[in-house]
């Protein structure tokens, strides 16, 4: 304990304690990089000025229409100007910003108006009918509507709402914004992807969101002004806080509403960007873009992949291409990204396939977590060889303060004193952990576990396989066995038998699938493959 | 204020709050770069699991002498490998560390051992002396001398002192550290320069500097790995804190016992530094090094330049050879740097007098600052048009504690909710603020303002003029006048009616000189000017 002898007059005073929050960084924003581009997003084009002054006529215009302090908003919203707007601008006047999932179900969406108890809701025109549909099923006081129109896109606003750019102009541009008091109040409440089962509320503070902006730069090779192009959508941890971090750096924000492999590349060619993140279905697309879509560029972008495992092979083919992907790690309650894969030099002189491998192990703990490893039931710290099976669990400031009106859950997820990843993985002897599964995914064949992310890196790399997932099929005899459903690349064929013979002579005979489907995977809007749904086909497969 | 309607078992907990301290990235660093070389100092290479292993060591063997947390640690050393161990050892046992200025007399040696109390104080050979004599001078209890030779410099143990390598050898690599439990805890105690009197005890608190090693690597084009070279003292500040900052970004501290242009290229040229922090004093010995000093090298050196105003000069010569110098401005009651001098594109455009002239501005707070300003003698916002004058005022997390065992000083400083920095300076429209000078060494002229910086500014713009210092000297007409001291660069000469002549052209009569006396500039340690030992030489010249 580092108390001195005397502390008389040491105390916590105004001018040397102020609460972290990520809102700070655009307030210094508006004035340090004054004239700097802050925001596009088509022929929207804002300065850090303009942008400072939209957000603070978003949060007083919030004011007058009721929102107080702690209060909820919600958006359901691409990645547009008004989602990237309300980043701010919901916080600066003290509410909490609930990001909600665009594709939602109507049911799902009445569950979190419900739960969340948002007072306003600000809704892009393209899913107004859904939300409509959702307030008219609450038995709870619905939120105000605030309309959302995208011109350009073609969206138009159905003028049965208030529309967020009228709503602005009642705003002040100079209104002061109400920053915390206490680094620990709430700043977002994000739900979860729901990959697993019912979303559950994830309640972020501020110093959290602070701390996971000053954390990112490094791993992610930023210095000032870097162009990022929001492809993650922002209801999905916030966008891993990136929207936070840009003015920090003075960076630009290009907004994207629907997500391709051609409005990526032109975002690189036409507006400079430098910096994305996205799952590795969206590396997939870039690998699998037509000749139509790319574009010539002549600097290194830097990707983050994250939301699910990359398989080696789409690394090994994207790094070709001019991206350089560093892969991390997290979760919705983590603010997104808390392990980085981060590059050994060594490592610059194994083969390529070696260093594929390496580029796929998801990695050690980013500088803003603590502890962060993985342990076995007992929360003994497993061995360190490659092959132990354990429980991510970690320690840290970009933890959440825990789940929305669930103590019961919180304090399961904290239980032990760290948060419990419910993700499966090894951890090398470099302490680089590497994900074998999630919990629930994981498949016990004849008493052994089976890593079906191993087994989908081992059809990955068949030349005419885009894209699979291997779930678990109930069998009499074994219990369970690996079942894989597969898209194939547009103009390639493989049969049933084929994949299995490609599969058996890379991997030991029960991790081989015992059956493949072909067809389209169902995914989560942030692409994740949804596989409880696989597993419902595969039971009767 | 951002509570919920619903916080239940949404409160801290172990899992997702962690005191911030930089004794976190020395964890991590051990095992996320431990084979990366941390530490070089003459044929000493410590990698971050060598590193780690002998501040574990350090922080042992101090507890085994009986230091408990709390307790005052303090060095006297160069910057050497005991040194930049120091700065996680001694906080890793939970005591305080407090690095003394090895250039002060026997009696304020006396005076700061009396005051902070240390336990243990590490000292280098060469010190040895007059630290034996401060103590034998002490009325209070006396710390305990640990000697640390430095066999290759030359400086070899006296045998009258545990020396420092036979200590680590009592100590265990393996023995955890002491944490913080809250990161108010004191972590360092700096004594300020005494440029402008009796040195004050300076408190900071984990947290602070924690939030300065996430705040500089942005301003200073940080990536992974950087090579530092240690210039500015490891006593001052802390050395801005850059030695807790290395093991966030896995970069290697090369250490540097007597600073020279010599030692400073050849670090460059053999070790690859690619950052070092110096005094405007350190920019001026490399423009003005010897050709047989000079190295050549290939790659961009980004320099940090603060603790007292670089001339425009200067900073335009030293361009010129390879290096990128950010000036950055602070106070050892800010950890250090906590303003910069952040570039602006636009200016790019400028013609090259006018770019020096911008890098010469102080600049606008770091992104670990909250609101920095400057205000007339009301607390008011001056007009931020380039003349009206004001003191800068600072509020943040990189704001010391307070003044040790001085609570009135310690009020006054944090008088009104803002630290008060007794700079006066000028706020460009830009907001860009620009220091004047000291308010003890501002000259008042009939009445009339001038700054002794801009005067120095335009002596040093003669070409045979190596470094100055302007001072005010009483007059019976004038109340004050401005009088110049001056060094002339090797082989140079020129008179005083020349060099009054010279500043005529460029500034308004009242501001020029009326004496200028040749001789060498009495410098403190830290390579600042002692202004007060020149206002009693102007006071009979
Ligand atoms: N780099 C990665 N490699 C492998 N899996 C990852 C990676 N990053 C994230 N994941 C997976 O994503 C999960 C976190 O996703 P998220 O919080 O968005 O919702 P979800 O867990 O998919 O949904 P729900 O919790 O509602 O079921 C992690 O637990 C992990 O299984
Ligand atoms: N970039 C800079 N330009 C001009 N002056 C600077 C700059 N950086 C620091 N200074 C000066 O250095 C001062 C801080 O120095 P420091 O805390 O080391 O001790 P000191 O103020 O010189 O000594 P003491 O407080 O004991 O008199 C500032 O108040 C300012 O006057
Ligand atoms: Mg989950
Ligand atoms: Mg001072």
């Amino acid at each position: 304990m580092g108390w001195m002898a005397e502390e008389t007059g040491l105390d916590k005073c105004q001018a040397n304690y102020v609460p972290l929050t990520p809102l700070s960084h655009l307030q210094r924003a508006a004035s340090v990089f004054a004239e700097h581009i802050a925001v596009v997003y088509g022929s929207h084009r804002a300065t850090y000025r303009q942008y400072h002054a939209r957000v603070s006529q978003l949060a007083s215009a919030l004011t007058g229409l009721g929102v107080e302090p702690g209060d909820v908003v919600a958006t359901l919203l691409p990645n547009i100007t008004a989602q990237i707007e309300a980043s701010f601008g919901v916080p600066a006047c003290g509410a909490v910003l609930n990001t909600i999932n665009t594709r939602l179900d109507v049911d799902t969406l009445t569950y979190i108006f419900e739960h969340g108890e948002a007072k306003v809701v600000l809704v892009d025109s393209q899913f107004l009918t859904p939300v409509e549909a959702a307030i008219a099923a609450m038995s709870t006081p619905a939120p105000q509507i605030i309309e959302v129109a995208d011109q350009e896109a073609g969206f138009t606003a159905s003028g049965r709402h208030l529309e967020y750019e009228t709503l602005l102009t009642r705003g002040d541009a100079l209104a002061p914004w109400i920053m915390p008091a206490d680094e620990w109040e709430s700043l977002a409440l994000n739900y979860t992807s729901g990959t697993t089962g019912r979303p559950k509320g994830v309640v972020y503070h501020h110093r959290g969101a602070y701390l996971m902006t000053m954390g990112t730069p490094i791993s992610w090779r930023m210095t000032l002004q870097p162009v990022f192009m929001a492809i993650v959508p922002l209801f999905h941890c916030n966008g891993w806080n990136h929207t936070w971090m840009m003015p920090l750096l003075g960076g630009t924000v290009v907004g994207c509403r629907d997500i391709s492999a051609k409005a990526i590349y032109d975002g690189i060619a036409d507006e400079g960007v430098s910096h994305f993140g996205g799952a590795p279905i969206v590396l997939n697309m870039i690998v699998n873009a037509a000749d139509g879509e790319r574009r010539s560029f002549d600097h290194q972008v830097e990707v983050f992949t994250a939301g699910a495992p990359p398989a080696p092979a789409t690394l090994a083919a994207i790094g070709q291409l001019g991206f350089n992907v560093t892969q991390v790690y997290g979760l919705t309650e983590t603010y997104g990204h808390v392990v980085e894969s981060l590059w050994n030099p060594a490592w610059d002189a194994l083969p390529a396939e070696e260093q594929s491998a390496r580029k796929a192990r998801q990695g050690i703990a980013m500088p803003m977590m603590d502890l962060t490893t993985v342990v076995d039931d007992k929360g003994q710290q497993i061995a360190m060889d490659g092959v132990t099976q354990g429980e991510i669990v970690m320690r840290g400031n970009s933890v959440m303060k825990g789940y929305y009106k669930n103590p019961e859950a919180t304090v399961k997820a904290f239980a032990g004193g760290f948060f419990h990843s419910e993700d499966i993985a090894v951890q090398h002897p470099d302490g680089m952990m590497q994900i074998a599964d999630r919990m629930k995914d994981i498949i016990i064949s004849g008493g052994e576990n089976i890593s079906s992310i191993e087994v989908e890196g081992a059809i990955m790399a068949h030349p005419a396989v885009s894209l699979c997932a291997v779930v678990a099929k109930p069998d009499d005899k074994w219990g369970e066995v690996p079942c894989a459903f597969v898209e194939l690349l547009e103009g390639k064929s493989a049969t049933e038998a084929e994949v299995i013979a490609f599969v058996r002579s890379r991997l030991a005979g029960f991790k081989t699938p015992k059956r493949i489907i072909f067809q389209e995977l169902p995914k989560t809007s942030t692409g994740k493959i949804q596989k409880f749904e696989l597993r419902g086909i595969a039971k009767t497969a």
